[in-house]
């Protein structure tokens, strides 16, 4: 097939590599030259514009966006729509919000995909999962570059109807921070238990058969390798939150309980209160109004 | 009546204040002899050891414990026992563990009371409520000294047999925890969110009619008022923690899910994380593992 | 002053009683003329229309809107717009959005006012507390209402601009929620633990003089008063949750952890979730999957 | 090597194959004689009795228990005694609480080695995650069984001094309980969510390539193909939670915040609670003290 790539960061890169790895042909675009210069190094053939890039590809275009979520995205598709018809197919590979997806798909003149892309780095050689929401016949015609972009066939699937593949996509990294707050709890327990352990040893005992094994708990075993068994000095403060932040607004609209998830994500706020938490001290303060106990103070 | 008091901190000296004030009789002892002549002023018998204030009470001794909890406890109740019998009755007023009052009510000779007590400071006047656990004639016999010491007759009850009084009281400190937490909330996002509001104004309003008007908003008042709004150099620490450790303890044998309790602990334990939260560090570096996020180093 | 007031449900109807108790003016309007026929007997002018009540005001009108929250409201606001001017005041006293309280102070020909209202129907006889958010002046002016609706010149403040007013009683709202469940797990322990206790009984003594006491714990008393000690055949089931649900969302955009309140709210979800909560039906069943333990079948 | 094992439930009787696949002998004792038959039938000697079992072992015996945790153990430990002197090794593979292990350890006259183990039935083929605690030498002389029970060399590691192997699995376990729980939120969010999902659609892409893919993850795949997506008749209802039980109680003893493990037993206690929650049900009778909120009944 052939492919237009438009953002050439680090995972449009990796989406490029891989196409091409498959056989295919890509033409690729971004704003920064350098980084159309690096895609034309890997075999791809480069354009100037989004137009050009349009114009390369002829009728029937099939169009993989992997530019930033947000604006980015809406700038492109600005720039893409004089020349899109409804033979035509763009995908975002981005991590953009479910509801931006379905607005999007329903503004476009082409079929639309909203591909949620979960592997990160790593995927580069082993592929990525792919959550794609979206017609069926989008999806159908894409199946040899989400074949080459992903695991395999078994990396990607279609979840539904426009907006479905980024609502899973934000969902899974929902559940992303839970499983890292809870393996963070586990090793935080056994740091400052009663035993003076390894912990790369117990990640990679665990990642030997445990029923905890996974993914992640290899990164910790990584981590606990790189940065030592006390994590050296690396900094109580958790960047990100967006994505929690979305599952977590669709859950109060859906009424679902998500206390773990919450928690993960208030961890992150927490994190981030440079000043303290307002809520502490006053709780501190206030055992003085009752008790008389001594108020620390900064 | 006639009542022994042993133990003159704080505490202490406000039930020797009061029950003299309603017209009995006292008898104080303390280790430190200070606080002995401090109830003396007040108008107490002095004592110069637990037998002569055991002697000093003859026959249905009536004595009242307010000594740290813990071993104070039993080191004083070892010290009574060759001088009690069947018809004396002993109160802890103290913060006992409830397994300890009810193993001590076994041991004692004298019928043996375990009281409850919360107020703090303000009780001097006000006077306290008290949750007193033991049988039912002894609780009859010193309802003079806890009409005098309680805010009145409705300020003590019965709750049952041994250890129900600490039991109670100990429930009491784990709501009173949450209680703090959740106000500590509200405050923090009106703190942290969008309008620049006075905050012991907003505490002042809510206490004259709102639903959540309490004695503890009364205190984040008190707080504000002589804090300020920001609670100025109150650090983000929160002390103690043992009888919300309990209560947590007791919910984990009975299976009873305390969210908002346990929660609050945690909040003080984390407060207390010199270093960080390991979890948190971990969960931070994780983000670089699979997401090439950058790492804040400390 | 001569003060409107539109809406006449339960609340609406408080306001026009203790309005006249304070010897003012109140002319009235409700969509049903039996809310109209009650406040007439009550001693306030009856209104045919929101145009009648308008014109009855005259200049310098003063007016009490106490309509559901959301589009009655505006509807409201709509049809009383051709009558105000800059000299107007109209008060909002319901459960409104803040951001909605925004829009609609920027939209009103008249200064208006954002009014959060807490105290529920003991506050026909207490009065309430009053939460104002708008201009100065316009506060001022509205001072004798305010004076007469709330607990008295203390139980109302101007907390900030536009919209402040709703944000605190959102706030106060939120704290709610979690104060109702931390009083709710106290007495679910001490209801499972190891002791027969008389709940009503430990309220009691709790109010008078432990730290813990508020009028929710007096509802507490109350309520176990009238349902006995376990609650009759009151349903675990809790209704309601918007402004709950409102002050999480705001949390998320301010980045402020409020674990005991989200987790309060999603309580409320929980409660609801007549087909069992989903999460769990998968962990139970997972215990199959690595331990071959029993799935529990419905 | 030559291994006595004792306790051949459906783990032992793992533990007896994939030592006498690893091309040792065994010699096997369990109460029930058809158990020791089914072993005998793999290859295994069998043994009458616990003494039978240690005299056929001869000297440097090296004893592997999997037998319930508590009780059994002591006792078999006892049986066992008479028979053991300081050149001996006996595991204990169970659930074993650390602090009996420690105990034991101590009493025991043989070298004792606590092996956490964790795999599931599928750690029948491919081998199991094996956490060990207790004296170096002994760990060497057993490394030959560990290897056959374990995944491999890989699978099982000394973690430190007696009771650290069952320390390091009470904390895996809590991590697990939360681990599920995490999966059981997102589940629940994509259930109840605005899309129609197939849910084991979903965990398979997830398991090919993405960040959260787990073997957990692959247990909730193979739930969703044998129950359907909406998991069938599977129960709202958790059984078990001693380890997570014991892994909350030393958090708080080491003053560790664990909000999701603590959370997800939570989740379990609360799942059970076949009358309601009473704090759900105070909470619910509450809204109608302040609000007049109609309260639904059972």
């Amino acid at each position: 097939m052939h492919l237009g790539v438009i953002g050439l960061g680090r995972m449009g890169q990796i989406v490029v590599d891989r196409v091409l790895e498959a056989g295919h042909d890509v033409v690729a675009f971004d704003l920064e030259p350098e980084a159309v210069a690096t895609a034309a190094d890997a075999g791809a053939e480069p354009a100037d514009s989004v137009p050009d890039l349009a114009d390369e590809l002829g009728e029937e275009k099939r169009i993989w966006l992997m530019v930033p979520a947000g604006e980015a995205v809406d700038a492109t598709l600005e720039e893409l729509e004089p020349h899109l018809d409804g033979d035509d197919v763009v995908v975002d590979g981005g991590n953009s919000y479910f509801e931006d997806s379905v607005r999007r798909a329903e503004a476009c003149s082409a079929a639309y995909l909203d591909c949620g892309t979960s592997g990160g780095p790593a995927g580069a050689e082993l592929g990525f999962s792919l959550m794609v929401g979206g017609p069926e016949w989008a999806y159908e015609e894409l199946e040899p570059a989400f074949d080459a972009v992903a695991t395999g066939p078994d990396g990607h699937e279609r979840m539904g109807p426009a907006g479905s593949g980024h609502y899973v996509k934000m969902v899974h990294n929902g559940v992303e921070y839970a499983l890292m707050q809870a393996y963070g709890e586990g090793f935080e327990l056994l740091h400052e238990g009663r035993y003076d352990l390894d912990l790369e040893s117990v990640a990679s005992v665990w990642n030997n058969g445990a029923v905890i094994r996974s993914w992640l708990l290899e990164l910790c075993e990584e981590a606990f390798r790189e940065e030592g068994t006390d994590l050296g000095d690396v900094a109580d403060r958790i960047e990100g939150g967006s994505t929690g932040t979305w599952t977590v607004q669709e859950a109060l609209e859906q009424e679902v309980p998500l206390p773990l998830i919450y928690t993960s994500l208030a961890e992150r706020f927490g994190s981030r209160a440079d000043d303290g938490r307002f809520s502490r001290r006053l709780a501190s303060r206030l055992r003085y109004g009752f008790g008389r106990h001594e108020v620390p103070r900064r």
